[in-house]
C-alpha cells in the first residue's frame, strides 16, 4: 500500500473485534461517507441527522430488503473521532456469517476494506496523534505485562513525545539564532553564544544518552525476557514451573474470554513478562546430558536472556551439576541455579544416618556453588518448589536478574526510536566537535539540522513511505 | 447456577467480544449498579448524569490512580437496553492484559462475573423477549449459512413466537368456555360448541403437524448437512473439492477477520451449509478399497446424510464402481455418483481408437449407473471438475438432495420445540378422542390445559430450573 499517496477521500471499513464467535462484533468505518454509507442500509433513525457520540438501534438490510442483523450504531462526527474523520461503529451479533454479509454490503455501498493500521494511520495523517503515539497503540494492544502496558500507555498519551519535543524545541531556538548569523555572515556578528550552545548540546546529549541506555530495559519490558529452565529428569522442574505459573493461571481462568493458551508459559513478575522456555531435550536425554539434549538446550539458551538450572538436592551428584553448568554457561546469559527438594532433605531428620549423608551432600553442593558464584558470578538458591515462600524467593531472584522497577523515568522501547536517538546523538557529537575546532557556523548549523531531523523522525514530522508502511504494517486490521 | 432464584439485584460483567487480540474489546455490564460502578473508575464526564444512548471518552483508572486504558463508554439507561436494566459497554483497546485488569477492577467495585447467557437470561426474565426469541440469539451467533441465519433471525424477531402465540390464544379462548361449563356443571349447559371445538382442534393440529414435519429440514438448515466425499485415488476428488470450495474461499479471504479454518470445509449452497467430510481412508488404501479404508469410510458415512462417490471415467473399471457403491450404500443415506474427468474423454476425439474405447466405457458405465438408479434410486452425473458449469450442476444436485428452498413458511429448528409440539399434538389428539367418545368436559379441559402448557413451554410462559440452565448454558459468556 502506498501510504504517502494514501487517498484520504476513501471511506474504509474493517472488523475491529478479534475474529471468532462472541456476543458481539464491531464493524468500524471511517471517512467522509462513513455515516451516509451506513445510513443507506440502516433502518431506524436517519443517521445523518443525529448528533455525534450517540447510539442508535435498528436493522441492517441488504439490497433485497432482507434483514442481516439487528444492530447498535455508534456515531462519531468529524473531527471528534479516533481518526478525526466521520467514524461509525456498527455493533452486530458476534457471528462470522453476519460480519461477512454486513462487510460485503458496506463494500458494495462504497467503502473499501481497510489495510492493517489504516485507522491509526489516518489518525496520524489527520494530526490526531504523532507517529510515536501511533506506534504505541499497537504496543498497547500487544502488551502482556504491566510493564509493557504502562510503557505503551505513557507513550500513547504523549509522555515520550513531549520529552523529545522539548529537546527539539530548545535546539530549534538555538539553531534559529545560528541561521540568523548565516544571513548576516558578511558582517561577522554572533547572535548565538557559543558557550551557551555547548552547554545546551551537552545537556541534551545527557538526556539522549539516558534514553539510548534505557532501550535494553525497554526492550525487556516490551517483549519480555526469554527464560530457559533446564535440569535433569526428576529435578522437580515441572513442579517448579507449575508453582510459578499457578497463581497466574488462577487469575486468568477466573476471567473467561482471556485465552489461556497465549499466556500459558508467560510468567509476570513485577510487571515484566518472563517467557518460560521448557527444555524437553534435557528431560528426554535421561541420565546423561549429552549430544542432542545438550545441543537443543544450548540453542534455546542462545535465544534467551536467562538460564535457570534446577537440580535435586537429594539425588543429584554434585559434580554433575558443576559439569552441566559448565557446559551450558555463557557469559552473556544471566544464570540462576536452584537446588530443589529441600523439603525432602529436612524430612530425613528422623533418620540420622541419611540426614548426615544428605547434609554432607548439600554442603558439598554449597562449596561447588560458592565456587561457581565466585568464578562466574552465578547466583544460587536452595528451595522447595512446594513452598510458597520459596516460589516468592525464586520470583524475586528472577526479577533482580532483570533489574527493573516501575519508575517515572522515560524508557525507549522501539528500535526505530533507539536508532533515531543514536543518530541524533552522533550529529550532536559532531556539533560539539565543530564548536571546539571553531569550524564555520554553516557547518555547525548543518549538524544541528541533522540532529533536528532525526528527532523529528521519532514524532513523524519527517516521514517516508517505507517508514509508514513498516510502522502500520504490523498493526491488526481494524485499528 | 440457580436460574430460578437468580438474583437480579447483582450487577454482572463480562467480555462481550471474542477472545484474542483485536483493535477493540468490549466489556459489558448490566444491573442496577452498572453505571455507578463504571462511573467510580471512569475519568471524563460524570456518567450518572448522562443521557441514555450516549458515548463518552475518558480513562479508566485503578485504585492507585494508574490509567488502565483510554476507553469509550456507551450508556444504556434502563429500561431502554438489551437486558432491560442499566447497561454499560466499555470499549477498550483489544489487549488481553487490559481486559483482565479492567474486568478485575469492575469486580472489585462490586460487579459479578456473568454466567454464560446471563445477559440474555435477564432480557428474558425482564420481559424483553420470550424464551423462543432468547434461544434464537445463540442460534444467530452460531449461524454459518444464509438459511441458518434467516431462521434464527426470524425466530429472534418473534415470527415463530407469534405463530405459537396465535394457536395458543385460540385454544385459550375455547378452553375458557369449557371451564365456564365446569363452573355450571350441575346445570348441564354447553357454552362451548363441540363441533366448533373439533374443527378448531383439527385446524390447530394441521398447523402443529406441519411444524413438526419441518423439524428435519430445520435441523439441516441450522446444523448443516454432513456430506461424505468418497472415491478411489486419482478420481479427481481434490480437484472437485477445491472447485466446490473455491468461490467460497475467495469470498472468505476477501474479508479479513473471518477465520478461514472454521469454515474451510463448509460449502454453502442456496443457504444450506454442506459440511464436506474427506475420506482419507479410501484415498490411502490405494487400488483396493478394503478392510480399514472401507471401515473408516463406512463410519463417516454413518454420521452423514449424503454420500458423494466420485470416479474417473477414464481409468476406472466400471464394475469396481458398482462394487464400491454396493459396499458403501445405505438406504437412509442420500447418495450421488459423479463420473469425473469427462474433459479427458472428449479430448480423445482426435484419436478414434481411444475414443471408441473410452466411449464404450462411458456407455458401459451408463448402463451400470442406470441399474443403480433403477434399483437403489441413486442419482448420477457426468462432469468435469474443471468446468464451472459442471460445478454448478453438482451444487444444484446436492441442493436438490436436501430439497430446501428459502421460503416464508415457519420452520422448527430446536429439538426442545419439536418435543413440546409433539407433546401438544398428543394432547390435542386426546382432546379429539375424548370429544368423539363424549367423555366429561372436565377431562377434555384437562387435555386442553396440557396442550396449552406444552405450547407455553416454547414461549417460556412455563419454565423450570433445568430448562433455563439447558438453554442459557449453551450461550457464550457476555451474551
Amino acid at each position: 500500500m502506498n501510504y504517502q499517496q494514501h487517498n484520504l477521500a476513501d471511506t474504509i471499513v474493517a472488523i475491529a473485534t478479534p475474529p471468532g464467535i462472541g456476543a458481539i462484533g464491531v464493524i468500524r468505518l471511517s471517512g467522509k461517507d462513513a455515516i451516509s454509507i451506513v445510513d443507506a442500509v440502516f433502518y431506524g433513525k436517519t443517521l445523518t441527522e443525529q448528533a455525534s457520540h450517540t447510539i442508535h438501534f435498528g436493522t441492517i438490510r441488504n439490497e433485497e430488503n432482507e434483514i442481516l442483523d439487528e444492530v447498535l450504531v455508534s456515531l462519531f462526527v468529524a473531527p471528534k473521532s479516533y481518526t478525526g474523520e466521520h467514524v461509525v461503529e456498527v455493533s452486530c451479533h458476534g457471528s462470522n456469517y453476519i460480519h461477512k454479509e454486513v462487510m460485503q454490503l458496506f463494500i458494495r455501498k462504497g467503502a473499501r476494506l481497510a489495510q492493517p493500521g489504516e485507522f491509526t494511520l489516518r489518525a496520524f495523517l489527520n494530526g490526531r496523534m504523532d507517529l510515536s503515539q501511533a506506534e504505541a497503540v499497537a504496543d498497547l494492544i500487544a502488551a502482556e505485562s504491566a510493564g509493557a502496558h504502562d510503557l505503551a500507555l505513557k507513550q500513547m498519551r504523549g509522555g515520550f513525545s513531549s520529552e523529545i519535543q522539548n529537546l527539539r524545541q530548545e535546539l530549534i531556538d538555538f539553531a534559529s539564532l545560528l541561521e540568523l548569523e548565516l544571513d548576516f555572515s558578511q558582517e561577522d556578528v554572533e547572535f548565538a553564544d557559543r558557550i551557551e550552545l555547548v552547554t545546551l548540546v551537552k545537556k541534551i546529549r545527557v538526556i539522549i544518552m539516558g534514553l539510548i541506555r534505557s532501550f535494553q530495559l525497554g526492550n525487556v519490558i516490551k517483549h519480555g525476557v526469554n527464560t530457559v529452565i533446564a535440569g535433569r529428569p526428576n529435578a522437580g522442574k515441572s513442579t517448579l514451573l507449575n508453582a510459578l505459573l499457578n497463581e497466574e493461571r488462577a487469575i486468568v481462568s477466573d476471567i473467561a474470554g482471556t485465552t489461556r493458551d497465549t499466556i500459558e508459559e508467560v510468567l509476570n513478575i513485577d510487571g515484566i513478562a518472563f517467557r518460560l522456555i521448557d527444555t524437553a531435550g534435557l528431560r528426554e536425554a535421561g541420565d546423561q546430558i549429552e549430544a542432542i539434549g545438550i545441543q537443543k538446550t544450548l540453542e534455546k539458551i542462545e535465544q534467551s536472556a536467562i538460564l535457570v538450572y534446577v537440580y535435586d538436592v537429594m539425588t543429584m551428584e554434585l559434580e554433575a551439576v558443576k559439569a552441566d553448568i559448565e557446559k551450558l554457561y555463557k557469559p552473556e546469559i544471566k544464570t540462576l541455579i536452584l537446588g530443589n527438594k529441600m523439603d525432602e532433605l529436612y524430612s530425613l531428620h528422623d533418620n540420622p544416618l541419611h540426614y548426615k549423608e544428605q547434609a554432607y551432600m548439600a554442603k558439598g553442593g554449597d562449596k561447588i556453588l560458592q565456587d561457581l558464584k565466585a568464578n562466574l558470578g552465578i547466583e544460587y538458591h536452595f528451595i522447595s518448589a512446594k513452598r510458597a515462600d520459596d516460589i516468592a524467593k525464586v520470583k524475586s531472584a528472577l526479577s533482580s536478574l532483570v533489574g527493573y522497577e516501575a519508575q517515572d523515568q522515560t524508557v525507549v522501547s522501539t528500535a526505530r526510536h533507539y536508532e533515531a536517538l543514536s543518530k541524533a546523538d552522533g550529529s550532536l557529537s559532531a556539533v560539539l566537535a565543530g564548536l571546539e575546532s571553531e569550524i564555520p557556523s554553516d557547518l555547525v548549523a548543518m549538524d544541528i539540522r541533522h540532529a533536528l531531523r532525526y528527532l523529528g523522525e521519532i514524532l513523524g514530522e519527517v516521514t517516508s513511505e517505507d517508514l509508514l508502511s513498516n510502522i502500520f504494517g504490523r498493526f491488526c486490521i481494524g485499528k
